[in-house]
């Protein structure tokens, strides 16, 4: 069975960027809300941080509830990772997403500064210095035969799309404008060479982009 | 956790129709094409026959990969199991999907007419004449905590939807007209009193009907 790499969920502004400046311990997206922003998955019955029964259960719930689907790894920058740059001052960083993180598989952290593994629930976080193609390699070894998730943020998805690597892409335009920031794209229409294309508006406002090799 | 039941990936023509007129063991849908009606599905990567590695990744694929999706048990009407009517002339009729059939769980059949359970690979067959109510506690036990979804045809899913039983509905609308059969609706509209809708045209020429409960 085919292993593809995936890039889910993922959310920009309608001028393309994936984030905002200044990315901090307090502002995880820079200058962009990320409660905003991600508020079309948020408002969802599958929204994985849902703590009541409620939620939507129209196309936004597909979405969210397919994260999961047939996902045996993770690769994320270290910038989805954590505020820091450069050398660990230590290593109690441990992720944003506290003692129990949504991946529940094996993740791959490309950083040029590496750190011994840790786990925590059912999540691994593997640091990791190599290409592109190498990591790949390492993550679909990791996934059980199942597929790999490239999880951003947009540069990180940028190096593997450049990479020619990136099987898969779903991503949610949000209707504002955030005028700086990281970017993904100018415009979808730079991936309809090596793509096929659906654009999907959805009821919530957003607009689902899918992408799959030609 | 909730135990819902859900109607998922259910066909209809525009003028509301499940299948065609005259069901037999040549015509599983009656004079309805299932390969055409369902060719939205079908060209899917993620359809369940498909042997090769081709097929769409797009809105419609997404649909038919959340076919299994946190199910642990179906319920269909005898008219899905097999085209016989009134008492078994044997029991040599298994369904229409051979050895391996497509559920991979516990498969509860309506008929008035009892016959033993069987098992083929991984899917059991219970045929049960109970009122709704007690055919979905049947399947709510078996389902291991997961949703249970109710599989058709349109008149099953009628008494269902009477019974103020379903909660969460995806039919998809084939852009042609069959002119008789057995009719789910006559129009969406229908069911606005107790769900919320949401319709989601697909570049593939069907349209989504999403419905969950208010």
């Amino acid at each position: 069975m085919e292993q593809l790499l995936k890039v889910q969920n993922f959310t920009v502004s309608s001028d393309g960027y994936g984030a905002g400046e200044n990315q901090s311990l307090e502002q995880p997206f820079g200058h962009a809300d990320p409660g905003t922003m991600l508020s079309w998955a948020g408002a969802t019955a599958s929204w994985p941080n849902r703590t009541d029964n409620g939620g939507t259960r129209g196309l936004d719930d597909y979405f969210t509830r397919d994260f999961a689907h047939n996902i045996g790894a993770e690769i994320m920058g270290r910038n989805k990772f954590g505020p820091q740059r450069g050398p660990w001052e230590n290593e109690d960083w441990k992720g944003w997403w506290g003692d129990e993180p949504p991946f529940h598989t094996p993740v791959f952290v490309l950083t040029h500064h590496l750190r011994p593994s840790f786990t925590l629930s059912d999540t691994t976080f593997h640091f990791v210095d190599d290409e592109p193609e190498v990591v790949l390699e390492k993550a679909k070894a990791a996934a059980d035969g199942k597929d790999v998730r490239l999880g951003g943020g947009a540069s990180t998805i940028r190096l593997f799309l450049d990479a020619g690597l990136i099987d898969t892409l779903h991503v949610t335009v949000w209707p504002h404008k955030l005028g700086s920031g990281v970017r993904l794209w100018e415009s979808p229409d730079e991936l309809l060479d090596r793509y096929h294309h659906e654009v999907v508006p959805s009821p919530s406002g957003v607009t689902h982009h899918l992408f799959w090799r030609k």
